[in-house]
């Protein structure tokens, strides 16, 4: 019930997810008098899906405190507790991110030794595409955070992106050392030292994101939130001008006319809707948000993130890997002769 | 003798300015040997030049504790100490920006009531162009230095971009109130409530940079220098993808050469040596910080922004407004009844 065109836009994705995964089985949460007439249009996906009843939903500008005190039965509070009852393997919403976070960690609880949830999304670079966490899920981080996020960043970079030796990098105002405040200093301490087989290089800057320096770029929320959304107005801002340059003289027009699928192309792969689907990593089960503005095909995109997720295992592996750093962490330190 | 290629390219940069701007004279500070062949090549920017020899020089890696306690007579230190004694209206530097910022500190202490500069530039929106800061100057910022940031930045907009009112905005993750760190919460109830005759917006995301929601952008210098190296990082991957596009097809190279006239006017619209020239804000007096890595032009451009800071008495306007506001805070509170 999420999102600015619930639920036509929500089962229409779920139509083209459902192609994309022949396999894959759909709950939709949410009042049934509204869902049932779109459902109705596609009769394929509606052979793979059940509708939970609930009229009651969170809106967009409710506090996550109020969610958690009266959400529990809402359509998204429902959705989330089907995760950790195990009748689904994962939730897609496009609801209010504050709500889903504080609902998620409510019914879900926490991975043990991650501490808060991070949002992550990927994004194209020069170099393929990276991951980029936390995106607005904490304004303020503790060193820890910073590690936790940094080792949630690497198990989905190598489950998700299918990366075999992803490298991290933490966002800074420089690339030495002695850069930045405190946090990132003391985490970038831990993350060179740790004897986990991961690969940290340091410190990188706003344009290493585009750039694809790491696979694994790690910030707090505050930072990071600005730096996607200054990303995207940037790319905005560049296609704008591109689009006034090719109406401004005739040769511009025929220009454009004849790389129109070139361009194409290029607008393709910079659609938005193609990276629609935030990860709520450092969960106990697969928390997906879509932008609350998609269509359809953003819709189905975040989709086919929660399946991917689910089906490799993400929340086990993540598990497993905080396990092994935690272990790490509290043995005794060696000592140096 | 800061930067990539000084002195050639800082020479050369000013001969580019001295066509500007008549009036201009000039005093390149540095090694005299160096310079000489130089200056030699343009003789009439050598009839209104002036070479202050010394060899010392601030390195990039140089420390600004360091360059505090060592560098006062290197060229740096000394274009600095020219401008306090008014030999010279402001002073460009392409070198090391720590070292220049505490020099300047030194030499030029700071206005009454702004306890830190700031570091500013301007750059291209959809509806013109905006300003922000800070851009790095200051890792961690509290509402002080924020309210202070906003006050000197609607100085800058009104006397260098020339804008009647132009409007103010703090960097945050989202417009409502209660979004985000203290330090953004309560600079923003502090310019909410003044009297001053400044346009507070409130609450600006990171997309609202380029969309020109505000002309003046407010943000601690560890986000404002991610926001600003993510944009021109994202720039520059849009800006590969368009050459990719243009190359992948007979028809697309051609449209490029119908369009090339188009293309490079916007080229140059979001060309980085147009904005290149960042001011630090809040000493008495004006210094302006070029790129290391530009070219004469970019250098330049730098140049232009210093000599429109000096016509237009940038730092006397800050001074007079930052006293208002001072007077305005230090009044008692009137009771309300």
């Amino acid at each position: 019930m999420g999102g600015d065109a619930a639920p036509g836009i929500v089962i229409k994705g779920a139509d083209m997810a459902r192609i994309r995964h022949p396999l894959a089985r759909f709950i939709f949460v949410g009042d049934q008098v509204q869902i049932e007439p779109h459902l109705h249009k596609f009769s394929e996906l509606r052979a793979v899906a059940e509708i939970l009843h609930t009229v009651e939903v969170i809106k967009a500008d409710t506090k996550p405190s109020v969610a958690l005190r009266t959400g529990r039965r809402s359509s998204m509070g429902l959705a989330i507790d089907a995760v950790r009852e195990g009748r689904a393997a994962g939730v897609v919403s496009a609801g209010n991110t504050g709500a889903l976070m504080a609902l998620g960690m409510l019914f879900l609880r926490m991975i043990p030794g991650i501490d808060r949830p991070a949002i992550a999304s990927f994004f194209p670079t020069l170099r393929g595409e990276s991951v980029m966490l936390d995106l607005g899920a904490n304004i303020e981080c503790s060193a820890d955070n910073l590690v936790q996020f940094a080792l949630m960043g690497e198990v989905f970079a190598r489950t998700v992106l299918g990366l075999l030796q992803p490298t991290i990098g933490i966002l800074n105002v420089g690339e030495e050392d002695m850069k930045g405040h405190d946090a990132v200093r003391d985490a970038a301490g831990v993350l060179r030292q740790t004897k986990l087989p991961i690969h940290f290089e340091g410190f990188v800057e706003g344009d290493d994101i585009t750039a694809g320096t790491v696979d694994v770029v790690v910030t707090d929320g505050f930072t990071g939130n600005v730096a996607l959304k200054t990303a995207e107005g940037t790319a905005r801002l560049y296609s704008e001008f591109l689009r006034r340059a090719f109406k401004s003289s005739l040769f511009a027009k025929l220009g454009y006319l004849l790389a129109r699928h070139a361009l194409g192309k290029l607008r393709a792969r910079l659609d938005p809707r193609r990276y629609n689907g935030a990860m709520l990593l450092g969960l106990n089960g697969v928390v997906v948000k879509s932008h609350g503005g998609t269509d359809a095909l953003g819709y189905a995109n975040a989709i086919g993130v929660a399946i991917d997720m689910a089906a490799q295992g993400f929340a086990e592996k993540i598990r497993q890997e905080i396990e092994v750093f935690v272990a790490e962490r509290q043995a005794p330190e060696k000592a140096v002769i």
